[in-house]
């Protein structure tokens, strides 16, 4: 039975590889795999061709894969790619398109071993679909972006001055789960005072000390979407320097918001990130791009960074980020997950962004 | 300043290079970057001459970097392959050996783009040396192994008939972070009723019932090691059926660990699993293999499954995780990590795995 979503997916995919001239598409790329099968699985590849979809998985699936997905299940007890080999011989398919950037060097290797059959290397094809959200898979993405900010909501209200970070992240994985998620989305960052000048900092078993800023980076994945928010908090007095870096930041981030609309390119959108920051003399703390899609996964393209020529289109749905961070003292970031409306952006992320004193 | 650990584990990669006649060789792959680096970032790569050792990062990590990794640190401002390809020609060497298993189809098109170098694929190189642990890779599993089996205890005691399959896992997920790990090592599998048929099932969210058997597969990650254990409880009352089943992978999973020692092939580790369930006529009904190495990674080398040749050798650790599953009714799967000794092996992890009513 045909699922109408995940049809009509295809379909585009499809026409993209009519006006490539392919007739058979192996998708290995398993958020890919998802998204136009529906199945979920860890082990799995999807041979498209203009009348069939074939999702390949292995033993341990076998009942899961067709309860989730409308493609025909093809259990393989071997290596996938050899079932998948066998029935390209089958479909008497000649060419077989690939994911060129992401399938492994090694699994071309078994391709190329494959008896008769041409390959042909496409890169994000299917990416390029995803990147633009259907009214259901935005309606995902904010029940994600929902949950994490309730998630972080229930946490800060057990927030105490002697929790370590590494007790805090766990209580905020714990209520994003009580409420409904996955799990993370990715590693959550937690990390104060100084150590908020690491972009990327893993929680540290360290008591979060007052006077100092919190910084928090955290995602959910549910129901498969991700979501992606940062805070900066004080978590008791700030100088009137990191203050000044707060408004700074927080400008340049509503700069950016405010320069979404469907047309301009993503370029354009760091660029307005960045002009503020610069008014400010903090451009050089600013050490990384403005933002990047996120659905099935939680960096999808486009990415919102200086050489990005992508334009935004309806229904693309990325993060705005900017940060600054001064090495040995501290950096602050704003994060926001917005959706491309016909005449600007929705804000999904409901948290407030003024300075808020723990 | 030189990591003896570190570098000890880069001379054993260079003398397997110089049997390949390789004098540089690029490791892209993340976990590989950090075993030898000891760099935890999520962007790098790392090359490896016999006198020098280069991590090419982002500027993201350009604090963390230096105070991780012994190596020199390289901080890219574009794509890392392209800073990589500029060493290779100031350093004058020709032939790079690559991670022919684990890059990209697409980085392996951005290296030949590269003037002037010689490519050479090798597969697992790194991925063998990994499989034999040192006695401090060994102890950080432990530790892992012990937080993880600590962390099911503590969530147990929480446990309430009324709980729901996702409660159980937030509480699980709770207690690991609270106890110090980093996060989950994969999604917790909380499974109940017939969905422990399901080898690979995501909690749900419904209530575990009275009388069901309940499958919990968790694992964590501390200090970037992961652990892997599986329990089936009874949830209240088995019927006779289930009683014998548990007993028959109980005593498949205790000969497969009976048979591991150093020189026996996986496959005959597997075979002695596979050998009771024969006996007890469910052998058809164990869908994967006995189990797998871990370390860095969850899934690592060697695979313990009905081909694999590789013999076990001192100080490689695997799970033992024979499992039997029946579509409609339920499952399951007993699961532990042991460490080969010199005479046999040692189970790391401390859970009872007597039939336990909940």
């Amino acid at each position: 039975m045909q699922n109408p979503e995940l049809s009509q997916r295809r379909e585009r995919v499809l026409a993209l590889l009519k006006e490539e001239r392919i007739h058979a598409f192996l998708v290995t790329a398993l958020p890919n795999v998802r998204y136009l099968s529906g199945f979920t699985g860890s082990n799995a590849a999807l041979l498209l061709t203009p009348d069939r979809a074939l999702l390949f998985t292995d033993p341990r699936y076998q009942a899961q894969a067709p309860r989730e997905s409308d493609c025909e299940v093809k259990i393989a007890t071997g290596p996938l790619l050899q079932e998948v080999g066998k029935w390209m011989k089958r479909l008497r398919l000649g060419t077989l398109g690939f994911e060129a950037n992401r399938i492994r060097f090694a699994e071309h290797q078994q391709l190329r071993e494959l008896d008769g059959l041409r390959l042909k290397g496409i890169s994000e094809l299917v990416e390029r679909v995803r990147m633009i959200k259907s009214p259901e898979e935005i309606a995902a993405i904010k029940s994600s972006v929902e949950l994490n900010a309730a998630a972080l909501a229930e946490a800060l209200r057990h927030f105490q001055q002697s929790m370590t970070e590494v007790e805090l992240a766990a209580e905020i994985e714990y209520r994003m789960r009580r409420l409904g998620a996955d799990g993370p989305a990715f590693e959550t960052i937690v990390a104060s005072g100084e150590r908020t000048a690491l972009p990327h900092a893993r929680p540290a078993n360290r008591p979060i000390e007052a006077n100092q800023l919190l910084l928090v980076d955290m995602g959910a994945t549910v129901a498969g979407y991700a979501s992606d928010m940062t805070r900066t908090y004080a978590a008791g007095k700030l100088s009137t320097k990191w203050k000044r870096r707060y408004r700074a930041v927080l400008e340049s981030q509503l700069a950016a918001i405010d320069a979404v609309r469907p047309g301009v390119s993503c370029a354009a959108v760091d660029r307005a990130a960045r002009a503020v920051l610069r008014g400010y003399g903090m451009e050089k703390l600013f050490i990384h791009s403005t933002g990047h899609g996120l659905g099935l996964e939680i960096h999808e393209r486009p990415r919102i960074g200086r050489k990005e020529a992508t334009k935004l289109e309806l229904g693309m749905t990325i993060t705005i980020e900017p940060g600054i961070y001064q090495e040995g003292e501290g950096g602050i970031r704003i994060e926001d997950t917005v959706c491309v409306t016909s005449n600007g952006c929705t804000v999904l992320t409901p948290t407030p962004k003024e300075l808020i004193v723990l």
